[in-house]
């Protein structure tokens, strides 16, 4: 088979170049002898590019020099317990809920026994919009889920805070440029823009990293992990070579700023077939919300046939993972970084088609 | 450069076989046009890779049914810290200390505020043997580290305990068949010989899940993943995918039992030429405790100089990782399940010659 477009949530699609390079050096890497999967992650070999992904993360991202780069194990489900352990002090802790993401993260946080405040929520109107975030000046830290998959909402801009800023950036990560300024530490799983699943990127302000007490697991707490540079035990050293391999190829495509453009453009296509589609077609965000990277929509009053009907016509186009999330039906198109111009312009295209022939 | 035979610690050689499969199907899986790193957690087409991975662990380690196998991340060193946390009760849990690895599990049991008792230990006599282990009857749990890396100590059976046994299975899971009605839970990292970092197998007996505590973090619950077939989460998609391919060539091969008796063959070839050597070569590990995995060896009156140049005649000779760990010096020869007699013979016949124009 042809390759198909892949508009799936995550794990997501990988840029070709990026498979084809490392499909060509998975049995013998540069001509060691061995896979990097085999290579010891204390040999030269896996060191380079270890260290490598770390300065592309620096250079690209524009991560300031008081900030590690991290890679951890778990995905954000796992940072979701991690943030309070690591972070919380004993005074308030204030999440921004804009979905089932945020719940979790707050969910984890009162599981440690913290009340964490609810500064702001957008649940009552089905999560279709970023709420206006005001978080308080005295806490130990606030969290925002920078993108929401399933609504297809994301901030435009984060909130100015004078606590630390958390930033669950799982599904916009390496999309736009960070205003570092504002935010203290940034997460997120790879699997959506930074390679395949089994990665976790950290990114954290060094002043936060003394705070974890003693008590905390030693695998749990960020400054173990920043201590050794990411080598406290065997990382997961093939998920880090194929992160490497991604960081070179948005080198190549002109960086993090070049790539956002391109996401604007995509994202730019889709909206717009959606809302000339005199109705055919509804978002399920709200306009001034919409997210770039995942474009949830559905057909006019619900139509769930249509719906399916429409799906199917995508797979039989060779476009797959445009099922929408259970909780809001329809369709989603997610459109991280290594998604092309010309698979936008296919799924427009047949979307068209479609509202055309069923109208 | 052609292939190397690597005799590293881990992450160490997959089968070559296993390796070239990875990449034929590495851009397109099985004609799905996308990579299985591609793939949604979600998806038929990993699911199937998923549940077959299970099974043939399930199947090739005998596991009986009322035990669950969990795919997990963060190696064996995050289960250093889960063990007790899901295990512990507010009794006495006993640990056998038989090196570095049994140390930083009974560390992380401290961490936690847990006093543990240490029942026996090897320590005094630099970790060359495995000691007499005698667990008492009531503990929470016993926990034992069955092979050791870095002293090439094995246990050669596993003790009988009335309290549940938990084992360390990290350097030696899948070597050999297990006697499950002595274990209650075992885990392992997969880089040895499962696949490549990045994947954590846990077999645990059900009546143990229901232990934890709600004010444990969700991931950090052997439960919350029973329930959801290891699939709460994003799991390391492509590192169940590997592991799922190391099952079927250990399949290939006959299945453990077929495999443990190339293993002591392996070992018998090594250990022989350092029995052989009139005194040239000397095992770390005493006699009746020596590791079918790692056979860790100096020269004769630890000549650190002779040992480099011994490393060094390795590697022009297209051997790699046999620098011994730096804790006992010498050289320490991985011999996973994966790697084969071929390898093994052309180290053995090096370091016969060796001894002879040395001695």
């Amino acid at each position: 088979m042809s390759r198909v477009y892949n508009f799936g949530a995550g794990p997501s699609t990988i840029p070709l170049e990026v498979l084809k390079e490392a499909q060509a050096n998975l049995v013998d890497f540069d001509g060691n002898g061995l896979s990097i999967m085999e290579a010891s992650h204390r040999s030269a070999m896996y060191d380079r590019v270890h260290n490598e992904a770390i300065e592309l993360i620096r250079e690209l991202y524009m991560v300031p020099d008081d900030y590690s780069v991290l890679f951890l194990q778990g995905g954000a489900s796992m940072q979701f317990a991690m943030v309070p352990m690591n972070l919380y002090m004993g005074g308030k802790v204030e999440y921004a809920d804009t979905g089932v993401w945020s719940q979790k993260a707050i969910k984890e946080a009162t599981i440690q026994g913290i009340e964490p405040t609810i500064v702001a929520s957008s649940k009552e109107n089905g999560y279709r919009n970023i709420p206006k975030v005001e978080f308080g000046d005295d806490a130990d830290y606030c969290h925002i889920t920078s993108n929401n998959t399933i609504y297809g909402t994301q901030y435009k801009e984060f909130p100015q805070t004078k606590a630390p800023l958390v930033v669950d950036a799982s599904s916009d990560i390496f999309s736009y440029l960070v205003d570092w300024s504002r935010v203290d530490m940034l997460y997120a799983g790879a699997q959506k823009n930074a390679g395949p699943s089994g990665v976790t990127i950290v990114i954290i302000k060094n002043s936060l990293l003394d705070r974890a007490k003693d008590t905390i697991p030693t695998m749990l707490r960020y400054k173990t992990h920043a201590d050794a540079n990411s080598l406290y035990n065997t990382p997961p050293t093939f998920g880090i070579y194929m992160l490497n391999l991604t960081m070179k190829w948005l080198k190549s495509k002109g960086g993090i700023e070049a790539i956002s453009k391109i996401n604007q453009q995509k994202a730019n296509l889709l909206y717009d077939a959606i809302d000339s589609s005199n109705g055919f077609y509804v978002a399920h965000a709200d306009k001034e919300s919409r997210s770039l990277m995942n474009v949830s929509f559905n057909i006019k009053d619900g139509d769930a046939e249509l719906e399916v009907k429409l799906v199917k016509a995508t797979q039989d186009a060779g476009m797959i993972g445009l099922k929408g999330h259970r909780s809001v039906g329809g369709l989603r198109a997610s459109i991280y970084n290594a998604m092309s111009i010309d698979g936008v312009e296919t799924l427009v295209e047949l979307m068209e088609d479609f509202a055309d022939q069923n109208r």
